[in-house]
């Protein structure tokens, strides 16, 4: 059976780590938000697992999967339900909590990206904020994606099975959600972005060898991938851009 | 062999919620940055896994727990590695993802709360960023927090099991991280919080339930408990509790 993504049908966001996981292992699924209404699907299928009372195990928002009649949210937590079946995770129980251990990091430098443009709060527009997100993204991109991208890179520097992944020897699905991050990156902030990919040449390399996967870079091109905008969790504004 | 525990010495901080389930289960662990440093203790022996290039795992950030050769970072990552021995997460797996699934929620209620008195930056002081910490703080306070504790308080009256736990019929890690989350939001915003607490009647008795088993109470009241104060996430700045 077919999973089944639940997910904002506009944007990448939070979603596109659990596509590209699928996607990249040619798994079977429905992206069902954005299919069409009368099938059952489209946004009001998504929302009535936020909204019903009847649903016992509620996921607090989107993205989550559902898989028969298991529900899983939060995306760390889905990419972890989903690998070994996928295969995108070694299978010693030691490497897969380090491979959710860098997921988590990941998901913390997307929420530090989503909050340049959203420094005081979420339900407020970006016009109504860009003072703060000046601020915010001065310290993001002199102080933060340093930081983080460093992190990574030491990851891939250090491995013992070689440079070319973050866990072993094999794509796992940290090494997708690194590639996600680094091309958001580079869309929402491309001279300090390009500044510190500079100095972190692994994280590079890794960016360009997943993008050239086959079924990765068949996807890429397809109408599935979204294409990056302003309603999204990377924004390109060129003002914060510093 | 006892457990270690690393995290900062002077703040209940994200290492609180290691702390807890350590406690609530009477394990054995040493909480190594409160150490003395002539037995290889204090934070040196912290910042060496956070800077020794020999590190092939490396935390990105505190907490970490170090048992034997295996070291794990990331707070919602420990617990899920700590639960099944410390029999605080129910057998079956998907009890096990559902549980990891509302850490994970508690965590971003977490960071959220944090970034209401650091909405600029961690990088700068909370003087430096007061007038944009009010704004998210009015957000944190009318919206945001009561959609998370709203959400956890559906979790336990829709627990086909009983509403004195989020998952099952048991104690598990997800309700000491929720106590503390309580306890964490009573103390930074008291106002705020009693307001959203009144119509919440399961998570305010959840937390009444966690304070008052032995081996809890007994860590509130001892010295390895460090008090509330304005170095952790949950600060009490008075003019935020809007």
């Amino acid at each position: 059976m077919a999973y089944e993504l639940y997910y904002w049908p506009t944007i990448q966001g939070r979603g596109e780590f659990i596509r590209l996981a699928l996607e990249s292992a040619g798994a079977p699924y429905v992206d069902i938000a954005r299919g069409p209404q009368d099938d059952g699907q489209g946004v009001p299928a998504m929302t009535h697992f936020l909204e019903d009372k009847r649903v016992v195990h509620p996921p607090f928002a989107p993205p989550f999967l559902k898989d028969g009649a298991v529900v899983v949210g939060q995306t760390a937590a889905i990419l972890q339900y989903l690998a070994p079946e996928l295969k995108l995770v070694p299978r010693s129980e030691q490497a897969r909590i380090w491979t959710h251990q860098i997921q988590l990091t990941l998901c913390d430098i997307v929420a530090e990206a989503h909050d340049t443009h959203h420094p005081v709060g979420t339900g407020l527009y970006y016009e109504d904020q860009k003072a703060e997100a000046l601020r915010r993204s001065t310290e993001f991109c002199s102080a933060r994606m340093p930081k983080f991208l460093n992190w990574f890179e030491a990851v891939l520097a250090r491995n013992p099975a070689g440079q070319r992944h973050l866990v072993g020897g094999k794509l796992s699905y940290a090494d997708l959600s690194l590639f996600q991050v680094v091309e958001g990156l580079c869309y929402a902030f491309p001279k300090a972005s390009a500044r510190v990919l500079a100095k972190t040449p692994h994280v590079l390399k890794l960016r360009d060898r997943v993008a050239s996967l086959p079924r990765v870079a068949a996807y890429l091109r397809s109408e599935r991938r979204i294409a990056f905008n302003e309603d999204g969790i990377f924004r390109c504004y060129p003002e914060l851009d510093v």
